[in-house]
């Protein structure tokens, strides 16, 4: 069965930064997929992709990329599911060349685009999560808590380790 | 009635740019609220807003700012909802404050960021009809309409004006 | 019969820039065609133009787009033919989210990246002439005698207006 | 008793730059409390350390924070108290995130921003000492007497380590 | 009688954006002094308004300076009396060279930076207020009036104009 | 015999880099020359590289070069061979320098700018080997089959390493 | 006879700028001649006039480039004479595509690169005068002259225009 | 004896970056001195360096420093000699701070500005070098020849190590 979020990615290498948003779906009980599509090398993966994620029933899409990112917006540009950006960071230019290649997206086609780097990939899921708890209350409470635990996990005052 | 999405920005100089938001959720046919929501000079409003938005049955919430643009940012910390945030285009460093003080969330707390400026402003509301169309059909239908008729629109050539 | 370059771009606004290289083509004695090609709103024109471009003898695209300007990049993606790449400057970033989104390709597929706006528009005309030179002795030496008359033009001295 | 400087910061990984801060209020003998107040994780925690600050007697306030660093600017925004704002260094951008969301504060709610990391903390506390001094002599000439000294530590030349 | 607070700048240029400071100093019934005190063109000026600053009586010190911005950064060697700094807005680099060179001071010599422009003109006004107040409840409570006027000015929705 | 393509960078510190293309160019059966031209160093040996480049039978030049990299734009000053530009990172500036240096020509003389680093030299092969294959049916197939195998390369779903 | 100061620039635009150290110059009573040497349209202007410099006499070169600026850089190569560098302001980059170019010259070769713009110009003309007053007591009388005057005309305060 | 070059710097730590310009003034033959004059910790003795540089028989001063660096540009606001201005790296922000703190000054008072760091160090040597040999013509031919032997050093091909 189609899980509801998708997380896909531009290589292998991107794994290390997106796999943050995969634990974070694991957390919160949400299932998923998740595939290598490049926008580049597997332009036609990206195109199947895109046109069968709704018919599938993928509600949400998670895409990161680095450098030229041309994934998110692509994907974007084949599907009106709503579509996480996360700039995956780079050498040269740390992760701003991905940035700017993914939230400065034309008008009508628009990309929900996180932090650089793994919080924006942790926070790609809880983005997913929130949407998915529109139409699912035990997954709102499950959200609700999560961000209760995190909040309570707050000390009063720092401390030298 | 709650409508389903809560445009918010951050004083009344953001609405020429928020204003393409609403203009383009009339076009959709989704119903909207707009407030001004001052994450410094109105705090106390923001976290009503905040604490309120699920309870009263809004489902996105759409935020613009510009400077130390923290309207969106904050607003996350305050409902567990959708928040997308649109970077509004500043004189002096042209919404890259905006952006950078919108985009850069810790874990825990994402806003879905969209380009800097009208075009951002205009797909923060294609983003909360896609959001929205995951439950609603009808819309699904309006939303793959729009973007048909978009592509649609696109000449062949370009044209000596 | 098609001629040996095509000129893309996303847009018509982008056609102010752009018809900086079909100027300077057309001082060269080289033929061209104009399309509009938007990677997000119409990329299955996108798709086929890529796929079909070798085959119908086009030689050079001259790709020109502005924000997440991922259209030179895709087309990369879909032939093996030269792609030149012309960042056009946007209202915010000033065209560095235009050539970011251009210039920082993967391994696998280049784009021959131009200067941002109208010089980059007619470099990407001289650059299609110069790889046209190579198998063309008349063009070679029309290309050889505008860079010396541009190089004759400059006077001496600057003067007062 | 409330001790007149209170150093707060979004997470436990900013003290390793605030301490700075810390040690400096300490070789001055100004009091400070110490506290992790994250805009986004315990904003109820900041709503309350602002609200009640200038009623429990603090007279400044050292807050430093890192990427989308909303804590300065929303505590400047419930409390009439100096807030004195430190970028804290990061991971992609290098802080430059922090500095512009601390920093572009709109009309009505300055923070007195410091450098970017520990040199930015150390001079926050001697920022809070000149605020103190003008109301206590004693303080005044031992943070004259704590600028003499640095001066005077420095060499005539430089010399191989 | 010396004013509680100097407003000082690099050049008579500086004072349209400085008038800011002004404007809102007169507004909170702060009295004030205004100087052209150009680091590098009257260095000597600079070195004894910063040497007999503190023993002719005032309080704070309010710099605004554009470009390589020295002023506020060598006041604030001269003096142990709190520095504000105001970026003045340039025409190449939009103020953030102004920026980086007063905010990036080494240790030991703090300046209370700023946003860049007017805003951060007259916020300088109200840290040099939130200083002040410290030491004096009814200009507290003036400046706590300013603050309750400005969020009751703020309105519930935005209009067209 | 004088091979097709000729790299050249601007010190034997850049080789590193520019090996990359040297690879790839080994990959897909090019000939090449590998020289090192300084643009100030050595511009004598800049200046008869380009003026005897065409007739020595060299048709594309790939350039690299870090910092205030003059030598692919010179290059293409005294030639009207295409020469494509490898901005090599920097210390400092991360190669934003070298990018800026490159890419940014005055009309006339077009450098085609590839990414910024060791992508950027494979590229610079890969752009050459497309040009070369307008005129060579079997390196055009080669230089299919390498796309192909790189698409092909692509797994489907990433993996824990 | 040959002046003791070429300003060169790029190109006619480049002169609205450079004019600023031509004035300059005059006011300071120093002699110059004013010449166009582009680096990519005439380097062989370019390469002659810094092979002669030395021996015609000429002590100081004043270069303005924009964009990739490559004057400056190219003629320290050519000649052990001083050269003071000028960037230009561009449209697109502001001219920090323009000072990248200038400043960050590699080892061997330096350019004495000015502040981008007029500022800049005018610079150039005072520090090829500090230059040449080591050996001209009256020029150096002149230019304590100058400075001394712009210091005498810095009023006290300023005043609404 | 004074020497005729002053290499000062802000700090013991910008030695390193510094030692650069001191080795090479060595190999050139031309004797200097080496002070560490900080713009904040010891402005007194900035003011008696500047003001006494001249009439020491001091020709040329090099000052580097880093973040807010002011100590050049004051340096130039307190002596007529030339001053060359060496930004020195930092962590946060590479030197980008530094490089704007110093090469944009304003009209009046210029600073020859080199590279960020060590290449920008031995560049101000060999820039004061330049500036030295027009009054001393065996310096000129010791700094022909080190330019020579710079070039004659280039190899004709890179080699792997």
């Amino acid at each position: 069965m189609t899980p509801p979020v998708g997380i896909i990615m531009g290589s292998q290498s991107d794994w290390s930064t997106m796999r943050e948003a995969a634990t974070l779906l694991d957390e919160l009980g949400i299932a998923y997929e998740s595939r290598i599509v490049s926008a580049h090398r597997t332009p036609d993966r990206l195109w199947s992709y895109g046109k069968e994620a709704a018919g599938r029933g993928l509600q949400v899409i998670i895409a990161g990329a680095g450098g030229a990112a041309h994934l998110p917006g692509m994907m974007a540009s084949k599907t009106r599911l709503p579509v996480i950006g996360v700039p995956v960071q780079t050498k040269a230019l740390s992760g701003v060349d991905s940035l700017y290649s993914i939230v400065q997206m034309p008008k009508g086609f628009p990309v929900a685009t996180m932090a650089i780097g793994a919080a924006g990939a942790a926070n790609a899921a809880l983005m997913a999560a929130g949407i998915l708890a529109l139409q699912d209350d035990a997954l709102a409470a499950r959200l609700d808590a999560w961000r209760d635990a995190l909040s309570a996990s707050i000390p009063e005052s720092p401390t030298d380790e």
